[in-house]
């Protein structure tokens, strides 16, 4: 093998589809995803799917800095992507990774980022079959950027979307709320709080696959991620055209989270999760749902934290803990930049 | 609707999951894309799939400039995954998209992109039924990147791989080289050739098709895009563990592309292409399998112009038209860096 630059760093060859590239391949990327699909190293990955509903979701990840306390921009770019499926009912099975790396760019950081790419999608038990990589100028991009796009199957009888909370449905939240946001942005700004924050990152397809096995009454589903849980319960009530009433005492928020938001002056409801879900279950089996969530080590703090109403059709409203009622606006645009 | 800030720029809010996102999704996104995946708005799109194999493919798209004769980085994205998918023999169905905006690029700029997506896509007659949009901080890339994944199927009994080419087979290539890059270069450099340069960019899943209607026999297909022709044939003389030999008469380049090539000191066969194919057909078929190409209106100039040999395993070598042998090396790195 061609030693890589003296520096360890990316050149604008590795991006060339010559030698350059052939080697960073080989030498990166291959060893950590290694599988039939991806070693063919055709441009294409060819796999066999179960016959019916297939779900694809894609999503850049561009989240700075791409080292926070609890995961990297890596895990995050599984993670994120298995949720969203997981959010439609879907089971994870194939991802594409696709890179754009700044000239320059460490190798050793690559090397660290790709590792957590490699024990999430072990975790999350889906496999990486295709691939891309393309290297921009320095100035041109920042350090790295992933974008992974996935593909799950979506089982017959299972329809969850936006579209579909009911009025009367329970609203389970699988955790605590904020975590992700505040980590990044903590981090980002080196300020240090006197508490452990670490973002809630987290593949949760283990938790849904659960949850199906025992209720099909699950209407909705999505994990809050940019905007908060304010911008996922505003859009749902839109989509769906309902009402959704919360109660800030049942949702919880970390001591640390609480405090990090009052010295900032941010509102844990608006700030980015990225190991959470939002489910939206009819009443009859949400007591079911709630108790295999809580099953799941990402799930042991969740709660029934609202319903969906006939009232306030496409908006949310939330009885707040000093007894009084507060619309929850959905946000204008992210209190916190490249959150993910 | 909410007017757009008055300078017509993207920014950080139109990135942030709230009030700008849904309103940038809703005015330039939606009325482009239109159809009922994308409309849902959930996370993932749910899609039927045909029983039986799937192609996946990914690329991020980086190329500078974003607007270059023949083309954009718009329809770009949209032919070059069409494309690679072409090239394992599957017919591609479904695309998704996702964006990275630089804060201040133009919303003019953008809408002129999707425009082209759009008119690709329905060339291509491909649905795109999901995507992203992340915006960073000025300075951090280089107006949009965009990442398109696509999904097609494979018939039964299609079976193109770079691994399966055979030895006596004849190489067809689809038309004149080199086209792509050169345009991109002189729009880049500012350089006015006294020619009509422009991008060959466009989707070749018809011409795949008809071809695949005609012969079972195409054992290998691949578009040469990063590195060129050169580097393509390498990956598959190593894939294919087989020696590859092409004669430098029969490969067309445009007096224009050979023009610049001179004064820039540039070899064609390592110049980007984004409309063309090489395809590894069994001797019997190659005459029925070349008919098909000349007959699309991308292929009019297809000609063999090489075939697998039993010796040089690995690599490739040119008949030149002095009447010597070359080797062609595969590139170390890219000539024409952010081609794509």
């Amino acid at each position: 093998m061609i030693p890589m630059n003296k520096k360890g760093t990316i050149t604008l060859d590795h991006g060339g589809g010559g030698r350059a590239y052939r080697e960073l391949i080989h030498t990166y990327f291959l060893p950590r995803f290694a599988n039939p699909y991806l070693e063919k190293m055709d441009d294409s990955a060819v796999v066999e799917i179960p016959q019916g509903r297939v779900a694809m979701t894609t999503d850049c990840y561009v989240v700075d800095p791409i080292f926070f306390p609890g995961g990297n921009i890596g895990s995050l770019a599984i993670c994120g992507t298995v949720n969203d499926l997981s959010a439609q009912g879907a089971q994870p099975l194939f991802l594409s990774a696709a890179f754009i790396l700044e000239e320059g760019f460490s190798l050793k950081d690559l090397e660290m980022i790709l590792i957590a790419m490699e024990e999430a999608s072990k975790e999350a038990e889906v496999t990486i079959v295709t691939g891309d990589t393309k290297v921009v100028p320095r100035g041109k991009a920042d350090k790295i950027f992933i974008n992974t796009t996935g593909l799950g199957v979506v089982q017959p009888g299972v329809d969850i979307s936006g579209n579909n909370a009911k009025i009367g449905d329970k609203i389970i939240l699988s955790g605590s709320i904020g975590d992700h946001g505040i980590a990044i942005l903590s981090q980002r700004e080196g300020l240090a709080f006197d508490t452990d924050l670490k973002s809630d990152l987290a593949p949760l397809n283990h938790m849904v696959r659960q949850c199906l096995m025992v209720s099909r009454e699950i209407h909705a589903m999505r994990d809050p991620t940019r905007g908060g849980m304010a911008a996922t319960l505003n859009e749902i009530a839109l989509q769906s055209e309902v009402g959704i009433r919360i109660d800030e005492v049942a949702i919880p928020v970390k001591d640390g989270v609480r405090a990090a938001c009052e010295v900032l002056g941010l509102d844990p409801l608006y700030v980015a999760n990225e190991g959470k879900l939002l489910m939206f279950v009819s009443p009859t089996d949400a007591p079911l749902v709630l108790e295999e969530v809580r099953k799941n080590k990402y799930g042991k703090e969740a709660r029934i934290i609202g319903e969906v109403i006939p009232d306030y059709q496409g908006r949310v409203i939330m009885n707040t803990s000093m007894g009084g009622t507060r619309i929850i606006e959905m946000p204008l645009g992210e209190q916190l930049p490249r959150i993910c």
